[in-house]
């Protein structure tokens, strides 16, 4: 038997109460173990909860439930840093094994929490954290733990993926998307977390840590976000046989050195993450060994998280058991890559006045800086002309200083869009 | 420190020892574990290797790597079931873990393997069985040990995948599909285990037996195969939104009985599935609480499989530090659902004498077994017409008697392929 405290009692704790509850018998005939929540901390005791949830169980003083002798093991859903940080650290701190969703806590201080559980001897397992339901955390830090990750790249934020969506799918604008997305609960009131990605850089910073041993925190992660993307930049990709993601992208070159950013992509209709839709989420990893792969499904709501939660909490238990725990290694720190120096395709939307010898100018600055084109398209607007480049790979920093120098042309209007293209050589 | 012993060294064997030769230093800094091959059994010793494997390791006798005390752990890469079977039994018998990609054994004798692990209290691991280097069984015992998995979908096999995939993209016929496979190393000079679904059935026996906790072998796959499907049949799925796939099913009723089964079935263009070409695999999952996964990968190629084998070493070989073991817990007896029993829509294409009163006799053999008709279309065929029906959810049984009672109609010339439709109701 495995008494079970959960810390935050909203709708992943809530789906978890009752999945524990349904899923019990079911669960101790297989592994014979026996799960019981004994005590659950709520913000708001007077609030309703559905008919799972024993009103007996709850209480406001998170602390008590940590400490409470009857807790064997530790769930902990109040997300944020404070004072989820102090909980976990004294949970484990008394041998209890924490599980956790809580991917701001992580991306911030993941080294020191994953060294006291280290030093503990228990389980902090976090599947929840990145891609809710997915599992994506074990088969990195288990299945590929033989492999040489190249490289990650997610679709791990549902709200921009569902603006994406519709922005491709039914011709909306961003604002229209956005608006659609709050109105079904996806988005909140400030959506900044979501669509300029730090969310995503959250996930990307745990995906990194995990998938390359490195100690990786949110800070160094790269953001851009989506609110820039204009319905032309969704029409010249789809015609272009693209269709654009907010991916969030770790790399590791072969001589350690690690690069983790959140941007939106031009994505090829045939890579298998330019299927994933509306809200889905999707991991797709890149080994040296293994190849390609893909992890697919649900990265958020109630349900599939509490899924994640529990099998976390089986593993815990079963460990505990067996006085037994994983663990993540040793994170050894990291060498990070500077973004000027990342290559890639891009793609860039550059608005100029519409007369002879412009294109010539205009080519002539990518030339100066050594960026080569791969493709260009002309669209008249009046008097002007849009331009549509697709450059062969290059550093960020000569796009970047190609980019001032264009906007410093006369001839040169405005520069939309500037998106990096998945391919060969993302 | 942990000695491997390694029966086989083919694809798979020989890109292992490579692969532990290269990454022995870097899962030693993560893990603290240092990975060594001392025995590696070999049907041929004087047939040429690659540079990183030993020829002092070598030997033709692989009774004497399970038993020599310099080996601490036995991969199983020999395949079939005699002797892997005994070999298994041996090493697991004298306390050592074993890693095996043995689909064929698993699906033969699983039941009595993982007693034998569980009763000596260690690792049997078997990543590698299902679809190659894609991290499936972990995440079906572990990630999801607390989710009611209602339903496994899979493209487990790589060389129908690949010939089903010509024949829609480029038209080929299944002949012509089926040579180009052969010439790549795809499929065998006898490929009847791979188009007749016995591949595929081994693999979903062995998902079966871990996603609904019951004890499943291969004999209780119900199978058919692709070698039917004809150019007709690819050109009508195109047109009606379909791409045929062969998947490899295991549902699981609430009231708890199982059907697995292998066949060929129209995938929506929509659904992740549609999107897994050429020799890629891929296992759709459908749970109570996380809802829709996928994982998606190489299912086959030494280093692919290499990839999982040596994840499941480096866990096993953690779990023998710790003094611990993974378990699949206890396998029930499985309640078999028979499969006349299932349900599902169907696609039927009727060859018919094209003379009036046709259509009628044939819709009304279809209401006499209550078989109801979503779609017809009709085409013609000189004196002949071609009916393609799309019906609603039917009964196996219901179906197999409208097509018998066709079958015996003077108007109708040939009933070509039936196939099941996935949808909401598969």
């Amino acid at each position: 038997m495995v008494r079970i405290g959960v810390l935050g009692c909203g709708n992943v704790g809530g789906a978890l109460v009752e999945m524990i509850g349904d899923r019990g018998p079911a669960i101790e005939d297989r592994t014979g173990l026996r799960l019981e929540v004994t005590r659950v901390a709520v913000r708001d005791i007077a609030k309703p909860r559905p008919p799972g949830i024993d009103p007996a169980l709850l209480t406001t003083d998170t602390a008590s439930v940590v400490d409470d002798p009857e807790v064997d093991l530790v769930v902990e859903l109040i997300g944020g840093v404070d004072p989820a940080r102090d909980l976990i650290l004294a949970a484990l701190k008394s041998g209890k094994p924490v599980v956790t969703g809580n991917k701001e806590l992580l991306a911030r201080a993941g080294a020191e929490l994953f060294e006291a559980a280290e030093g503990a001897g228990v389980d902090l397992l976090f599947e929840a954290a990145v891609a809710g339901g997915i599992p994506i955390i074990r088969p990195l830090r288990e299945s590929l733990a033989g492999e040489r990750i190249t490289r990650v790249m997610g679709i791990v934020n549902g709200t921009t993926n569902y603006i994406l969506t519709r922005m491709t799918e039914a011709g909306a604008s961003y604002a229209e998307a956005l608006a659609e997305a709050q109105a079904l609960g996806y988005a909140e009131a400030d959506p900044t977390a979501d669509v300029e990605g730090y969310d995503a850089g959250a996930k990307a910073a745990i995906i990194a840590s995990i998938a390359f041993g490195a100690s990786i925190v949110a800070d160094d992660v790269h953001h851009e976000g989506i609110s820039g993307i204009a319905e032309v930049d969704i029409a010249f990709a789809k015609r272009m046989g693209f269709v654009i993601k907010l991916l969030a992208v770790a790399e590791q070159t072969e001589a350690g050195a690690i690069c983790v950013r959140v941007h939106p992509a031009m994505v090829p209709l045939e890579h298998p993450l330019a299927a994933v839709r509306e809200s889905f989420n999707a991991v797709f990893v890149e080994g040296a060994s293994v190849g390609d792969l893909m992890f697919y499904g649900r990265g958020a709501g109630g349900s599939p998280t509490a899924s994640a939660i529990l099998g976390d909490v089986i593993d815990a238990a079963l460990n505990r058991h067996k006085g037994s725990h994983a663990s993540v290694g040793q994170l050894a720190q990291a060498v990070l890559r500077p973004i000027d120096d990342v290559e890639s395709a891009y793609y860039l939307n550059v608005e100029v006045l519409d007369r002879p010898g412009v294109l010539a100018q205009v080519a002539g600055v990518f030339g100066e800086h050594a960026v080569s084109i791969r493709s260009m398209e002309q669209e008249g607007l009046g008097d002007e002309a849009r331009l549509i480049f697709i450059t062969h790979r290059a550093r960020e920093a000569a796009v970047q200083s190609t980019l001032r120098d264009l906007r410093a042309l006369d001839a040169v209007d405005r520069i939309g869009s500037v998106l990096r293209v998945v391919g060969d050589d993302l």
